[in-house]
């Protein structure tokens, strides 16, 4: 029996050869995102990942139907897998905001889900960092964020080197639409004809600007100039001051396609220019109102990041973890008699919060050391006596003997000296 | 916009009083998981939440159908949001076994699904600890397993007089079932009786059981002996080696309802009798060879704790901790003329480790600090001039002016005194 395409399993490490998904690289990602995420003071929140079909055609109009895992569940509702997590934290929001102080900062780490015709090796499902702040209008809520999206990308080893944020503005576009005589109510296509520039030709975008009442050169020549407005200058001196100039640029080439943005919007870039974007975000002042039918209006601003680009940009740069079992201490049992002793043993050593395997059932020393070797442990334990066991380093090789009940002590400080050499 | 019935939304601390669920607590309880599967020396897995139906047909038959999120696909798949993570793993072990070591012993947190008739408050999701063992046939997998499950309870304050595993085995009922002169064809329909006996009238067992060929006494001294079978007592000395015998009592009025166990089988249950079952498991041999055609013949056996039980208990027993936001330290900020010079600070902090909150926007400090104290902050700290900053300890209400690039190294040891002591 087969999983369904587009669906990934996470089996545990060691992969086969060439395989990227093991649970324990998702699980390293998930424990960084978790930790920069608190360190910003941000806190956690999920909803569930079936939603009413009603909640994601409210923000994005019936032409998502078409990508969703969309059907009617047992009570003739109509559900929707998430294909993404602002309209749920939207929503939620909407529902509690008095509850709950000024700024609002949350996050999560949802699976989401699209249902793409598919293509080769594109994926229906993958996990997305989501952070936002409600309820701060400032640049400085912007300027947070991008901050601590670039704190979560060097804290898997990424630096200036390997991605830039590029930054941008619906605010700045607005205000060279208007000045430049357009018509309101084309600006929405005005900023699609944007958000396609770098990937249609020239002939065609001019095409284009001019159907809108604009010139190709007029355009071109105002991402060139780059001139930061009011609000992107205040994101750009918050971010210096936290000594994060390098990671940021102006670049009016980015709009973002959805229609909900409103003021500040960004996306961080390979450097090398190999992958699609690393992770994207912006001001979406309007969508809570939105999503409550009007009756709340609260400033909010996010980004998301997915783990798909970035394990594939993490493994293009050699920054992959090799992430073993993390396991610390291998029992060995040479004599069945002493089964008791040792599961006494390494019962005090796990509750000493050791993570310790062994022999379930009688096996041959020299395999059982081999196995020890094979799951990356640092040590080996065995009962010696019914008094002492012997410790082995398995870096050092040094063996020592000791009274049992000392053992989970002088490995404690063992790993102590070891941190603090 | 309201979430669908039986769904849960996962909101941060602080919640509206009577609330239980919320985003911290959730993220505790599973990092409390990861933490005793890993000293178990268990490794991470995860499947997709979405798989083709017949995975859960061919395991539990067509009648699971009605209870399930199953739907069509857009490319015309008959698909089911998973109930149980059984089927997943034992498909996941299938197809890899050759290429892990045995046993191999794996851990999962899935969300799991089911479509019930709505009674009131019943959820249709859950969150459930999923472990197993494949490729080990001798009791001490078992014992290993449940030794984890007394952990996994134990690591939440819970003790012997909140809970105990109740203990029986699939082989002792189908000894006594053959050694009286049952029919093997009536075998399942025996089992299923026995589950159900403590809920079920005496005159109806007794009809039930004489319809079998049996009689309620013969039954009931069968339970009453409580006698343990040699795998029984194997299990029983494992953890009586490793401390555990309080925790556990031989009870043959557990058999577990499902068709597929075939050794031990166990359910740990609040002492109290308040709650239904908190965890369950047993041995499933038969279900790799079920689940992949015949082609792979693997011995397994496991047990699912899930979220809902174990919260309503730690609350019952009022050992579910009040998580803050676990926010360390709040800059406050009076002069917004320090504000790059207090970023700079923030930024060394959080590239400290540290957790650290400030107002994005200005606000008065009186109303700073009382935020500081609402969020649980240790320590305040404060630019003093361009070299120096206050650092103070809420709890202690101790000031300390300090040059600011010494601030993490002194925070740092401050922290590690506290540990010490």
């Amino acid at each position: 029996m087969e999983r369904l395409p587009g669906f990934r399993d996470f089996y545990p490490e060691p992969l086969p050869d060439g395989e990227a998904w093991s649970a324990n690289v998702r699980k390293h990602i998930f424990d960084v995102w978790h930790e920069i995420a608190e360190s910003y003071a941000f806190q956690p929140y999920d909803g569930p990942p079936l939603e009413p079909l009603s909640l994601f055609t409210a923000k994005s109009g019936q032409e998502i139907v078409g990508q969703l895992y969309n059907f009617e569940d047992k009570g003739e509702r109509a559900v929707s897998l998430r294909p993404e997590m602002t309209p749920t934290v939207a929503r939620m929001v909407a529902a509690r905001e008095r509850h709950y102080k000024k700024p609002i900062k949350w996050y999560s780490i949802p699976q989401l889900f699209r249902y793409e015709r598919q293509q080769k090796g594109r994926l229906r499902e993958h996990f997305q960092f989501n952070a936002d702040i409600f309820g701060e209008s400032d640049p400085a809520a912007d300027a947070e964020l991008i901050a601590m999206l670039i704190d979560l990308l060097r804290a898997f080893s990424l630096t200036a080197e390997d991605f830039v944020i590029r930054l941008s503005s619906r605010n700045a576009w607005q205000d060279f639409f208007n000045q430049n005589g357009g018509d309101e109510s084309k600006a929405y296509d005005f900023y699609q004809a944007i958000d396609k520039l770098e990937r249609t030709a020239p002939e065609e975008s001019e095409k284009k600007f001019q159907a809108l009442g604009f010139t190709l050169e007029q355009v071109r020549n105002f991402i060139a100039a780059g001139e930061p407005t009011d609000e992107l200058q205040a994101v750009l001196d918050n971010l210096t001051a936290r000594g994060m100039s390098e990671f940021v640029k102006i670049d009016y080439n980015v709009i973002r396609g959805l229609a909900y943005y409103t003021g500040v919007v960004y996306e961080a870039f390979d450097r090398h220019g190999k992958f699609r974007a690393i992770a994207g975000g912006g001001r979406y002042d309007q969508l809570v109102s939105l999503v409550s039918g009007g009756k709340k209006n609260i400033p909010a601003a996010g980004f998301a990041m997915g783990d798909v680009v970035l394990l594939e940009l993490l493994k293009d740069r050699k920054l992959l973890p090799r992430i073993e079992g993390n396991i610390e201490i291998y029992a060995l049992l040479e004599d069945e008699s002493k089964r008791p002793a040792t599961l006494s043993m390494i019962q005090m050593l796990r509750e000493g919060g050791w993570n310790v395997e062994y022999p379930l059932a009688p096996i041959k020393p020299d395999k059982q050391f081999r196995r020890a070797l094979e799951l990356g442990a640092e040590f080996t334990v065995r009962i010696e006596d019914d008094e002492s066991a012997v410790l082995k380093n398995l870096n050092t090789k040094m063996e020592k003997k000791m009274p049992i009940e000392e053992l989970a002590e002088h490995l404690l400080e063992t790993i102590c000296k070891n941190n603090l050499e």
